[in-house]
Order: C-alpha cells, then sequence, then structure tokens
C-alpha cells in the first residue's frame, strides 16, 4: 500500500520526513520498505502569511497536490508540515483518502515517551500557534499547552524557522534551543517541536537535555503504523 | 518546472536525494526551491539480480514510475540509482523527457573538482561494474578506471551497499572506506561512489582523505543545473 506524502512545505522537511520513515522502517532489503510518493511543491503559498495577513491561499495548491497522490495510487496521507494542519478538514472533505493528523501523532508520541498528562511546550510558526492546532486537541488529552510569548515567537521561533527554510539549518539551532529551554523553565515536562523545520534546527547542535517530540519522527511512526508494521525505537536526530 | 525522481532503490538514496537537492539550491524561502515528485518504490526488483542472475525484469516497473511522474506533470526525470541506468536506453526511449544520465552527472562533478583525464577508482554494484556503465562512458572522456577486484566486491563493496539499505548505515562505513583506499593505492586519483548507496555509508564516518564524486551530490546538481540555477558550493556529506 503506497503512502502519499504532501510534502515541499518546506522541502527539507519533507525529504527529512522520508529519510527518517526509512530509517524507522524495519528492513532487511529495498523491497522491505514502504513504498511513498513524495509531492514536494515547495510553490505552495506561505500558509503562515494566508491564515495570519490575508496571504494567497494555500487550498487550492493542497488539493492539487492530493489529487496528484490520488492519480498515483496512494491510499493514506501524510502532511509533514504542521501549519497545512489548519486546512485539515477541508483537505480530509476533498478526499476518501485518510489523512494522518500530525497533532495526534505528536500526541501518541507523548505516550510512547510516558508522558501522558504532562504539560507541554509547543513551539511551532505564529499561524499554528494561532489557530490553537495544538491546544485544542492536547487539551483534550489532558495536557496542559504552554506556547511562547510574543517576544520569544519574534525573537526566536519565527527566526529559526526562516533560518531552516533559507537552508541555514546551523544557524537555527541556538534560538530555537533557547526558545525550547525557555517553555521548560515555565514549567514544560517536554516540548513539541511542532513544525516540522524545528527538528532539522535543533538536529544541527547538541542533544536538549529535556524530552521533546519531533514531529517529523512522530508522523513518520504514525505512518509506519498505518502500514501495518511496528516503527523501530531509533533517537530522533532532534534529541 | 517540475523534476520527476524515479527513485525507492534504495529508499534512502532517494530521500538523501531530495534532501541534498534542497540543500544545494540556492534559496530564501521555501518558494524558491525546485518542485519534485519522488516516486519512491522500493519494490522495484533488485537490478543486480535481474542482470546478474536471471532475477525478475526491473523494466516494468521502471517504467510504471516513469508514467506516474509523467501524469505528475514533471518536465525531466533524475534516478538516484546507478544501477538502473543498465536500463537507461529503453526507459529514454519510453519518454518523452530528458532522462539525466548519473554517470554523465559523475562526470561533470570531476570536472568540477578539476580532475578532467584522472584515473578514477569506481565503486558500484556488481551489476554496474559488470555492465560497464562507467568504463564506456568515462573512457570517451579519457578518464582511465580502476574497480575493486572480486574479492573485494564479495567482502566489502557488496556487504557494505547491504548494510545500508537494511538500514545498518554506521556498520557500513569500514567496508566501503576500506574498499575506496584500495582504489587509490592502486593508482586512483579520485573515487566515484558509483551506487547511490555508498555516499550514505561513507557520510556516517571520518571524511576520506582523497577526493570522491558522490552521485547523489552530481546527480543533485546536474538536476540544479536543468532547473536552470546553479548549484551551491558545499561541501558533499561523503568528504
Amino acid at each position: 500500500m503506497m503512502l502519499g506524502i504532501l510534502g515541499g512545505m518546506g522541502p527539507l522537511a519533507g525529504a527529512q520526513f522520508l529519510l527518517r520513515l526509512t530509517l524507522l522502517t524495519p528492513a532487511e532489503r529495498d523491497q522491505d520498505h514502504i513504498p511513498a510518493v513524495l509531492w514536494s511543491d515547495p510553490t505552495v503559498p506561505d500558509r503562515t502569511e494566508a491564515r495570519l495577513r490575508g496571504g494567497e491561499d494555500p487550498l487550492p495548491a493542497l488539493l492539487h497536490g492530493l489529487r496528484g497522490l490520488e492519480a498515483a495510487g496512494c491510499r493514506a496521507i501524510a502532511i509533514p508540515c504542521n501549519t497545512a494542519h489548519g486546512w485539515f478538514d477541508q483537505m480530509q472533505a476533498a478526499t476518501s483518502l485518510p489523512i494522518l493528523h500530525i497533532v495526534d501523532s505528536a500526541a501518541e508520541d507523548l505516550r510512547r515517551q510516558s508522558l501522558e498528562g504532562a504539560t507541554v511546550g509547543v513551539m511551532g510558526t505564529a499561524a499554528t500557534l494561532a489557530m490553537g492546532l495544538y491546544q485544542e486537541r492536547f487539551g483534550a488529552l489532558g495536557h496542559a499547552v504552554i506556547t511562547p510569548e510574543a517576544g520569544e515567537m519574534a525573537e526566536l521561533v519565527t527566526p529559526g524557522i526562516a533560518l531552516v527554510k533559507s537552508n541555514r539549518v546551523a544557524e537555527a539551532y541556538a534560538p530555537l534551543a533557547e526558545a525550547a529551554a525557555r517553555l521548560i523553565r515555565r514549567g514544560a515536562a517536554a516540548v513539541v517541536l511542532g513544525c516540522t523545520e524545528i527538528p532539522l534546527g535543533i538536529a544541527a547542535g547538541p542533544t536538549l537535555p529535556f524530552p521533546v517530540v519531533d514531529t517529523i519522527d512522530a508522523l513518520a511512526r504514525a505512518s509506519i503504523r498505518w502500514s501495518g508494521r511496528s516503527p523501530a525505537e531509533l533517537s530522533s536526530p532532534a534529541r
């Protein structure tokens, strides 16, 4: 059964998703791996601009990618971009294929790490946080959610994400790691890297000394479970 | 213009290709990157088995992938698998899209490294070497080609490639690095990592102390040039 990956948002995160999907799949040879088609369209209009500042609507481009993945014969969809999940309901309404929700994958990863009910810090784009993508679903599961303050978003998180998108991955580590550490100091037991650029930046420096949920890995594990396999117990590159 | 990537052979190499394509593309934001569709079908019958031991023909699966990439709207094809280029002529005859030849990309990378006319060692699958994929095209460019001996193939190169395909990437370093060093000792000025699993294994250990051509990076650079951009001058992860 072929997995459809609606990627390109950003393209590095989409490629890293397929890399981690492969490394987390128990396999002895090529033919043991999960067939996948990765639709990497980095020209999808900026999700944060659309949601917060009236920028061009990304939905038509997202639906075009979904149509391409359907035509290729995919049987489920994974979207390694948290902010794009702001259009989840419209996408799910437009396809009969199941779309694996990245926030549900992150919640499952908290359970895997025995962090049920923990207070969690959530880093993400300004749009992801403003839409409450994590706050709502995590609240229903009993997780209190702490998010960066406005100044931390402006000075640390948003610039860190932009550095990854411009291929300056190593420079992204310091601001992103600092923002994560501040969430822990404010009482979080773990930090969800709730934008798929963030684990790429965090992996470029020293391992953080507290639990994190790498949403690239979390969605990869959910995809492997969807395929009927059990994911390997490998550390996340962001740990 | 969308690039079609016929990947999955192996899946880690295909994902790494898209990762390196992204990192080697000059970009300030998502929308500066090259749109791509990566058809990652790891179930394509084993190319080496087919060529050397009468195993199942991979051509129908390769053509199925090409059809999928054509239907997605791709305008050129990159295939990050050296051995699959044994079916290059049949694939090129079956599509009007240009297929970027990985051996031409490797030759261009030798020129980029000012190694025109150098004696080069070529590592690859037993099938790639038996088909003479490199020997013929490189010979025409004035490169003498040295390849591993039968015992080195059986004890170092073939097991190293298999280790990467089974996700045991770190273990692949020692045998692959040893095979490369022996080619240098026999007179090669550089070593072409002529199977896309090999750079993954070589990147898992200390940098080799001689020039190498990473065929994942070489094909990524050729793809970026095809898109009308100039690739960034980043070191290969296998260096």
